[in-house]
């Protein structure tokens, strides 16, 4: 559909002039931002002094967005819409900037930068400046929850958005560029998950731009049929508008907002009134507007305006440049004519003032984009009523993520109104262990459904998609809003959004230091189908490397728990949910496996973060011989068989076992503020004695927290070392030298004087070993008597 | 276009029998993977003891993927095809097992699983065995050359693949919970960059199969006039075979191929005979067909064909499970009519054999999967030619890459007959400094073009779209095919395809232990536009944590180089071009950048990897007071400015420089096979000196590469700690201590005794750190007199 055959024309000549004027403004501000550090108003002709030395900053995209966003700030007036903007092409910061200034946030945000020429200059100069703001959409900008740096994530943020929201708009605009990456591919399919009841709208604008850096973008390249094929096969209704000339292009804009506003009302209320029940197809509006719109057309002999060379700075300006750069900068600034735009005293003129949403409707300052403004704590359920019974360490266990799924199931009853808690991950809730959720909710689903299907509806809690960035980039976008959520993911996959939670994380880091922006909920992973129980799936989906990288970005920010069990795994849990503005991975199996803590003792334990566990150690509270410490559920049970062994094999040996659930108490509190002091330290493992070390991921990861301890050099760490395949969870050990057997070997070794009876015992050991490899080759399974080292079995075998 | 629609019955019943015999076996070898440990011929009746204890795998995509393979078997023998398959749905494996198997493939890489009773015996256990092999497509696999683990690229790898090979076609199978993948759904506008001339074809068969693990997948739930929209949209033409009658579905498949095949030829015909220069729209297929297709209809009472229930192992057969599932195991293991397919001794029938394609026509043995067996080494110009002249340290450079740029120029007119070399990258090429390539080449591109676009042409050596999953998975087909190649990329956002380097890193080790797989080309990245020179991008932009990721995976298989100016970028680029089998991380700057050694000392500097620069310490090759280390471009020009400040005012002191350029020469030999001995180690960087090592990257990584050295513990780490903005490069420094001032500072913290003038200069650096964070807080540039603490520069000023 392309309005501009319509050729409606729903501006009087009133409106036209004063929107056009609002679009030179935004463009004036914005080329202003990239160029100028004095003489904001023209006051004066332009001189190589008022212009900034270095020019950093992006103008291509920006004039395109100054454009939708006048449009938008004119139908949210005239249809009091509850909308917010999502700047998805990169570097789009002057527009931000400009719009947010022009409506008033900027200066309420941030008194020194006023509406006057002192205000503006400051505008100016703190653009690409540093110690100043980025080219993109930043933390700093009032009305941003995007950031426009790593591209890809706009349209899951903007989903992530309205979900639950059901009277808000996101308006988001994508980029042609930011449209070839993954992620934004596969974004648009997010349509096929909106609840047109329960959740906002999302009104996608893809800004044909036409180039990237350097390049012609794929989408302005293929006929507009197959563009206009592409989109209706992603499930929307698409309204083109098209063209450079501004009057024209007005009308054409403000026409299709019309219609497209007008859609979005029609669906609402078809679902919400008339129960129409059929998946809608949404609108969504492609702008082709020439790449630095309004810009010089031609520099250095080159064209510039709708070309590549329009995507950062079209003209330098300096001493060595040709001296027209100078005069052409200054025909392009006055060419918005600044004077009709702001009095003598760079105030902005009253007519335009009248232009702009009021209050919260303004997109810079609705509070959505704010989202600790409007956080509800969540509404708990006690943990401890779904403790797991723990007579004695030890007792079988149905999985530990089989225990939390109640749990879950509960935080879902009882935020139903509140509508604040969604569950994410990618088809594999059920799988990861957490199937009791759909005893309250269902997986939210609006494309066709079938006989067979499970736990889909129009409305749910769990949101399912087989795209990790989907998952991350809703639940980001979820609680930038200002809920709470939980990404449910394999451990090897979570590493697909890596990059992701690196955003998130710099934003943390960047929203916490600014002050009016308000704590969010935290981002919790879960990671459940670790490296350890990949029984058929193998050495592709073994890696537990995520949270090597998650431990490289701000300690303030990032938080790392390995439960043991099921009753630490609902603390911890209840922890994360409660938590704010840090992002949690929570590690914890999906199999059966042994119970070792009662409930209070799991609430101490990880209260704690880290403890003796004095009924495993045999040191009587005094000095041991040997630290066995261990972090996460496979390495804590291969470290209490191996204390069984020892204490039966070598009751002598005076044992001391510390288990880990919060890693960061490795760290010193320097580098961490959940660090152990260094005495603190040494009184869990000791200032020289051994410590042998079964650890969930990579062994150097223990080293990189530990390697200023004063016992390191004594510190000897079992974990994954990249050896994997398909095999039993007893034999992943064993490839990996985190077994009981090495461990209780390793012990040997690094105790000195333990006698004739240790060697004995390791020399059996070696053999079992063997004999194990040997029993599984032939038989795919564990040696029947692998089940009698548990922890004290009371029908413990011998090794003889 | 919907070929069931045709009616066209181009099988004569001869043809028809045979093709389905060839599935009915596919299928049974299949079921036999996972259910059956003995009696494989069911020679006798199907009892307990012959079934599996433990039946893992996947059966749900199985028996499309069988009836795919066996159809294009068809085409292949009655079209002389060079044709090979990428299974891309997840757990594909034991149908790319049993058509291997049907081939003869199988049996000649491994012998022992010959073609008989024995053999097939041999082929079942190994399944999802411990030991054995995993339920997906994977390296042991011959024929495979895409692992189906982590999904998502598999339209990416068949591109990779037939770049180059106009007679290749690539079968891409592409799973529908695949495509909801970010990557899968950016993957389908490749052909927009594939040249019908030089390059081969894809043909993708998305297989319609309904379901992921638990839900529908996306794109079987919208209308079917929405999934051809889309799949126009993205340019193809689709073909749909649709239906559950094999006798339907077989005519309806065979004339489908029959027409595609017609289709790509007529494609090349148009473009290399008639010189049609319009992008083709390539033809494809949708096959929708029932999960789990011809497995048990109902199990339990519950629909299993068709349904999600099919995914895994249908019917579980155990001695606590319902005596009815053996009997309705062995019902559907015979429905396949084993006795029709194989002799007494499990002998393939003569007619079924004479349907494979002979030779390596087999899709399983097409040399293309097994690349490393059609590897060509490349020309490579002399890298020498290309040196920047350095009378002496510190001249100004133009830029490290600006320097490769020539080079690799020259490696691609060197092997502009060989076409086996291509540079990939998201639209940076010029942006990271390489422009220079274009004097020799073009971006390959088949989209529109306009006047004002650079160097796009229907071919070239540069492949260029936004989307570094693109880019990743386009040079991994490209490499795994056996040629060469090289990803740019902006050091930041190389995390964004951080699974899939794990997913390749496992496919080279994996692939180094088989003997039948021969080494391939290394994966090359150039990390350049890196975490210090992102100056109007700022804290997005910043992240150096790729290098600490590609450390986790198997020492044999990475390498990091960090070259300290252009001399030594060109020695490293050059020895990783002629590398094999590894992946190489190579971090360099593109801005203009002191130079330190003339070509000489860069080549022998990184043929050692680590080494003293005699030139720039003052230590006259004895015991130094202090060590100062430093790798990575901006972290030596900070040493060197340190240094010189050291030496004028602090003439005493004995400096020792080290400069690392391979970073794993920091490890132990029994870590890496790069690793320094500990003695070596020892002599660089003392016993008991303090070290002050100025890093690129994380601190930390150097700690876990280094903390069993002997002097670890007086190594002072200074590196970049996650605080950035938009700022200049030296202020960057500053902000994380990285900078000249502070490593000073550092120095004289740690060298004890150094006295009087030691403490008035420090205090006089504390006071420039200050001067210069109000200086840049008010002119955003660096103080004037920075630039004189260059290396030994002329008109060094005073700290004064």
């Amino acid at each position: 559909m392309t309005t501009n055959a319509l050729a409606r024309q729903p501006l009087d000549p009133d409106q036209l002039h004063a929107i056009d004027a609002w679009w030179r403004a935004a463009n004036y501000l914005s080329v202003g931002q990239i160029y100028l550090r004095a003489n904001p108003l023209l006051h004066e002709p332009l001189k190589l002094e008022h212009v900034k030395r270095m020019q950093l900053g992006h103008w291509g995209t920006t004039p395109g967005q100054n454009f939708i966003y006048a449009h938008l700030n004119r139908v949210i007036r005239q249809h009091d819409l509850d909308m917010f903007y999502i700047s998805g092409p990169g570097h789009g910061g002057p527009a931000v900037v400009a719009n947010a200034y022009l409506d008033g946030t900027y200066s309420e945000v941030y008194p020194e930068i006023g509406q006057d020429e002192a205000g503006l200059q400051r505008l100016f100069k703190q653009f690409s400046f540093p110690g100043g703001i980025p080219s993109h959409a930043s933390p700093e900008c009032p009305g941003s929850l995007h950031e426009g740096g790593e591209l890809g994530y706009s349209l899951s943020h903007a989903f992530g958005a309205v979900f639950d929201n059901p009277e808000l708009i996101a308006a988001c605009v994508v980029g042609d560029g930011e449209a070839e990456t993954g992620p934004l591919a596969t974004a648009w399919h997010s349509n096929k998950f909106l609840d047109p009841v329960g959740d906002g709208a999302v009104l996608p604008i893809l800004h044909l731009n036409g180039y990237k850096i350097a390049n012609p973008t794929v989408l302005a390249r293929i006929s507009r049929e197959e563009l206009e094929q592409l989109l209706r096969g992603y499930g929307w209704t698409p309204y083109f508008v098209q063209g450079s000339d501004p009057q024209l292009m007005h009308q054409a804009m403000a026409a299709t907002l019309d219609a497209v506003v007008a859609q979005i009302r029609q669906i609402r209320d078809d679902a919400r009134l008339r129960g129409v029940a059929t998946r809608p197809r949404w609108p969504m509006i492609v702008l082709d507007s020439p790449k630095g719109w309004t810009g010089p057309k031609v520099v250095d002999g080159k064209p510039n305006e709708g070309t590549f060379r329009a995507h950062q700075v079209p003209i330098s300006v300096s001493e060595s440049s040709p001296p027209e750069h100078l005069h052409q900068l200054e025909a392009w600034l006055r060419s918005y004519r600044p004077q009709e735009l702001f009095d003598q005293h760079g105030r902005l003129k009253a007519e335009l003032i009248a232009l702009a949403p009021v209050g919260t409707r303004r997109m810079s300052a609705n509070p959505h984009t704010n989202g600790g403004l409007l956080l509800q704590d969540l509404c708990m359920p006690d943990y401890r009523d779904h403790a797991v019974d723990v007579p004695q360490p030890g007792v079988s266990g149905i999985g530990d993520t089989r225990v939390l799924g109640p749990f879950l199931r509960e935080v879902i009853r009882l935020n139903a109104q509140q509508r604040n808690f969604r569950v994410f991950g990618p088809d594999e809730t059920v799988s990861n262990g957490l199937a009791a959720v759909f005893e309250a909710t269902n997986r939210q689903w609006q494309a066709a459904t079938a006989p067979n299907d499970e736990f889909l509806a129009p409305q749910g809690r769990v949101l399912e998609m087989l795209s990790e960035h989907q998952c991350e980039g809703w639940l980001e976008g979820y609680l930038l809003t200002g809920r709470h959520g939980l990404f449910n993911c394999y451990e090897a996959f979570i590493h697909i959004v890596d990059s992701m939670f690196n955003q998130h994380a710099k934003w943390l880091k960047m929203t916490a230091a600014i002050p009016w922006r308000r704590p969010l909920a935290s981002l919790n992973y879960l990671l459940a189908s670790h490296v350890w129980r990949q029984d058929h799936n193998g050495f592709t989906h073994q890696d537990p490397g995520f949270i090597d990288h998650v431990v490289n970005k701000k300690a303030e920010i990032v938080r790392v728990y390995l439960p043991p069990d099921a009753n630490c795994l609902l603390s911890v849990m209840d922890h994360c949910l409660r938590s704010r503005h840090y992002v949690n991975v929570v590690i914890a199996g999906k199999h059966p496996a042994p119970q070792w803590l009662a409930m209070d003792a799991a609430q101490r334990h990880c209260s704690q973060g880290i403890g003796i566990w004095p009924w495993a150690s045999s040191d009587e509270h005094g000095e041991p011989d040997v630290v066995m410490a261990c972090a996460g559920d496979v390495p804590t049970l291969e470290t209490l068989a191996a204390v069984s062994i020892l204490r039966r094999y070598l009751p002598e040996l005076k044992l001391r076992v510390v288990n880990v659930v919060d890693l960061m108490k490795l760290q010193s509190p320097s580098e961490h503020p959940h660090g152990l002091e260094d005495d603190d330290f040494d009184q869990l493992f000791t200032r020289d004695k051994p410590v042998i070390f079964a650890f969930h991921g990579y062994p150097t990861l223990i080293h990189r927290l530990t390697y200023r301890r004063t016992n390191h050099d004594n510190l000897h760490v079992h974990g994954y070392k990249e050896e994997g395949t398909i095999t039993t969870a007893f034999d992943m050990t064993v490839l990996n030298a985190l077994d009981r057997f090495h461990l209780v070997i390793d012990v040997i070794n690094r105790v000195p004087q333990l006698g004739e009876q240790a060697a004995h015992l390791k020399q059996r050991l070696q053999d079992k070993l063997l004999q194990h490899k040997q029993y599984i080759d032939e038989n795919g399974q564990d040696l029947p008597e692998i089940r009698h080292w548990m922890w004290n079995a009371p029908d413990a075998g011998t090794l003889g």
